[in-house]
């Protein structure tokens, strides 16, 4: 039996918890498991290297990102700088990797750290934001059979030039995953600060429940829920590779989440979770002329401004013209905006640009919803019975979106985590 | 052309400093030379990282090592925990490179920092305190070719197995030089916040003087004011490779003082310079069994107690006892009579044991000793019209030492220094 565990940088924040990290491993591997560790940098200590980096290039001032994808936009795609942003803020990994391990051994266990270029982790050359090309998994085994935990410094790949690359935001879970499944890991635990991932938002709704089994399709479409638990690239690397990832916390022994491949589940419930995303906004464009081309300028000048449209709708042309809704993230609106103004489009009159912050998307999900027919039909009709009048709708094979006004957001979420029986129910899609 | 720059923790303690450090080697790469750098960790850093494991291994206490061997004596020899040590240690120094090719990629020059994989030194597996075996430079090579400022963290090497190795305290200095020596480099230039090395100490003799030119023999004999100025080991290896090394201020461009062969220096001074050691003691053995044996059990003890004495003093024999009288660091003198104490001689009576830790050692250094008669004598004319008594005498082919009272230390060494015409004279062994 082989497991990998994640620690994030939470849980080594602190010595104290860095030797409550070993006590865990310790404890895992005396169930007969052999452990790989993946750790995070200590809370604090990735920000505090990308400041001194953007300190370094302002002459002084202070500019400290706490947020957003690590490169300053301004030096994004200054290969040179951002390979040394990759040697710098890999050092974070490097230092809780070396300090677990420590600890273990302190505990009385045997330990070993591995980072970068001992993990055997390739990646392409994209710094910053690599991904993962192959995996020599030779060291790693050899101190597996010499009885060793083997902490692996997360976030941090080796590029052909044997230069250090990252994996970009949450790049430890996908190391996670990537090392479970080349090592054929029985399962991939992400311990982290709640324990699983739940049927919808236990802050909004507080009778939320904890689901047993996703399948990562769905876990997918609840990115939004997901995200504060684990990045959801990592459950894209899990996808396409079949690795079982156990989301649990890291501060008591109950199970959590299992994500796993439909195949492994037993049977499917018709909804598994409700999402809430208040970060959208929505664009209408009215008399917008109707001729090939026009709507490819349209979505090309976001494109090109690096903006993500999510909901799109066409209406039917009346005229020669027709209208065009989408939403955007609430962050881009402004710049959605100037970006559309700036078109020049040819045909009849000006095209009018009305733009609403004011709105969210509810995500309902569920794999059984393939074999269920009315899922949607019954979502309409939960929130037609609370007043709530929808705006968009966006369905998939497994999810139903809808947009509605921002107040009604929370009212809409529990009408239809009730609606679906998801407060008692089993929670999961393999009950 | 090609140059090693060495910079120190207090080159790289602040942003500032790196961005000045940045600006200075950019100023060589103008003249036309190729420049390998090595940094040492930013002031403070390494000391941060050994207290992160002390504090670790004590549970909560805050134990921070500020001196000597960055081991832990307790943990010594511990393999597991000495590997995890240098991973963790190491990691001060990537963040220093990394920081300092970005200040010189933001000033408009181009550069690329490279850690323990990439580098290329290769070493044996003593962790905390390793020895450089090989180099392989093709990296480096390729890098200098593509017009790249090379910035190499200092102080560390990979090991067979691919661990990461550190070179012990100075570490940064064999990095410099040995890199240089593989390199065939013109000169390692160590740059340091004192601009050469001097005759003397200037903060007891004013009128000390720097040193233009001194060899790599009479540097390492003058080791307590080299010392502060650079690791003694690096000279050791510049002196096998016959690497011209360079010592000289950060702050300024003017000549420092090159430590070069022998051979190089075209004539030679008496006396170059001048040393005290105030960090001595003085053992006296009496009523010693004058027995095959016992002085090699005496010494016994001491080396195993990790004792290094310095001079040693034998007087002849009187009635089947002796008198043995050496030095020993003051810092170790306690546990030196301890040791002695527990000592079981056969033989007659017990031994007696003075120990004295108000004695210093003064030492006269000059490869022109070898060819100048008399040096020994004109020493103690100088000191006897000072009336300093001198306690125990011990020289070498280019060293007299002698130790006397710790209060006539500094008297005798302007004695001394004036004494051989060091105030004035041409301050090298290569004028």
């Amino acid at each position: 039996m082989l497991i990998v565990q994640k620690f994030g940088g939470s849980s080594v924040a602190t010595l104290e918890r860095i030797r409550n990290v070993a006590q865990r491993v310790l404890a895992t591997q005396r169930t007969g498991q052999d452990v790989v560790v993946v750790v995070s940098a200590m809370a604090g200590e990735t920000n505090r290297l990308i400041g001194l980096s953007n300190q370094l290039a302002s002459e002084g001032d202070a500019q400290l990102t706490s947020k957003g994808p690590y490169v300053a936009s301004e030096r994004a795609g200054d290969r040179a700088h951002e390979r040394e942003l990759d040697q710098l803020v890999s050092t974070g990994e490097n230092v809780s990797a070396a300090l677990l391990a420590m600890a273990i051994q302190n505990a009385g266990g045997r330990a070993i750290s591995l980072v970068g270029h001992q993990i055997g982790l390739q990646t392409d050359g994209t710094y910053t934001n690599a991904r993962i090309l192959g995996f020599s998994h030779g060291r790693i085994r050899q101190e597996l059979s010499a009885g060793n935990v083997v902490v692996c410094a997360g976030f941090q790949g080796l590029n052909a030039a044997g230069n250090i690359t990252t994996l970009g935001r949450g790049g430890s879970d996908t190391s996670a995953v990537a090392l479970a499944a080349a090592l054929k890991a029985d399962a991939c635990e992400i311990l982290t600060d709640v324990d699983g991932v739940y049927t919808t938002d236990p802050r909004i709704e507080p009778r939320a429940r904890k689901i047993h089994r996703i399948t990562y399709e769905e876990m997918l479409e609840l990115a939004s829920l997901g995200a504060k638990v684990l990045q959801i690239r990592s459950v894209e690397f899990a996808m396409k590779f079949g690795v079982p990832v156990h989301v649990r916390s890291s501060l008591n022994e109950s199970e959590g989440t299992w994500i796993v491949s439909e195949q492994k589940s037993l049977e499917s419930a018709v909804v598994t979770g409700v999402a809430l995303d208040r970060n959208e906004a929505k664009v209408t464009l009215t008399n917008v002329p109707d001729v090939p081309g026009t709507i490819a300028s349209i979505f090309g000048v976001l494109a090109g401004a690096d903006i993500i449209v999510d909901m799109i709708i066409q209406n039917a042309s009346r005229g020669g013209s027709t209208d065009v809704t989408f939403t955007v993230p609430e962050n881009d609106l402004k710049k959605a905006v100037a970006g559309l103004r700036s078109l020049d489009l040819p045909g009849a009159g000006p095209m009018d640009i009305l733009s609403d912050p004011d709105i969210c998307k509810i995500s309902i999900v569920g794999v059984g919803m393939r074999t269920h027919a009315g899922v949607a039909a019954k979502a309409f009709e939960i929130l037609g019975r609370e007043n709530i009048n929808i705006q968009m709708v966006s369905t998939s094979e497994i999810k139903v979106s809808v947009i509605v006004h921002e107040r009604y957001g929370e009212l809409a979420l529990r009408a239809l985590h009730a609606g679906f029986g998801l407060h008692e129910g089993p929670a999961s899609s393999a009950a």
